[in-house]
């Protein structure tokens, strides 16, 4: 079956959720969206290509140097959530230079911060 | 900092997205939507509660059995996506039946299928 016979872009008004996760560890990384032209460039590279809606088509890490290269790529049972198992370039997937976007749980009705700090981001995005 | 402080529920007209990972071996299993009174049920109860478009407030696995205790709770650095690690219930997240919705995977141009069936849902929602 080809890509658009399962993958449900009409429901989300031309996105789907995609989830990247650490396909050594098994750690979410993050979670953005992608339209069919970043699902095709992600097939096409090799490499997360996200779409967002304040920058557009969006090849992760092409500023921070944290690209991710994709080793898997899932969807689910109704085809609107897609999950990429990646190599995590750089080691961070978070613009706060964390290594994972969750950094935050809750905890006691507190949130609490394990994040794994990886890189500075003043230094890596004023270059 | 409050539950409120944290979540955003304006960037998605009062919906985050929630993924649900299994706590001991790391698989995502699934992916829907919280509301913030889904969310409070969910810190409530210790079981995942979603919020979806067709039926509302939706205690998951009620009707299967197939319920998720929920072991930790995160956030992403946006607050518009949370993070469930789970014990998944029965075995199986999906109303197909099957341990995981992303049971079908990208490969040299067409999709496959390894996923694991635990219940038959013909049977478990027939009852």
């Amino acid at each position: 079956m080809g890509l658009l016979d399962i993958i449900d872009f009409k429901k989300g008004n031309g996105l789907v959720t995609a989830i990247a996760q650490d396909a050594a560890t098994g750690e979410i990384l993050m979670v953005a969206h992608m339209n069919e032209e970043s699902l095709r460039r992600t097939l096409e590279t090799g490499e997360a290509v996200y779409w967002s809606r304040s920058r557009g088509l969006w090849h992760k890490g092409q500023e921070s140097g944290n690209t991710q290269r994709v080793l898997e790529l899932r969807t689910d049972c109704d085809g609107d959530a897609i999950l990429l198992k990646v190599e995590q370039r750089g080691g961070a997937a978070c613009h706060t230079g964390k290594r994972s976007c969750f950094f935050r749980f809750r905890t006691d009705d507190v949130w609490g911060d394990d994040g794994v700090q990886v890189f500075d981001p003043e230094k890596v995005y004023k270059k």
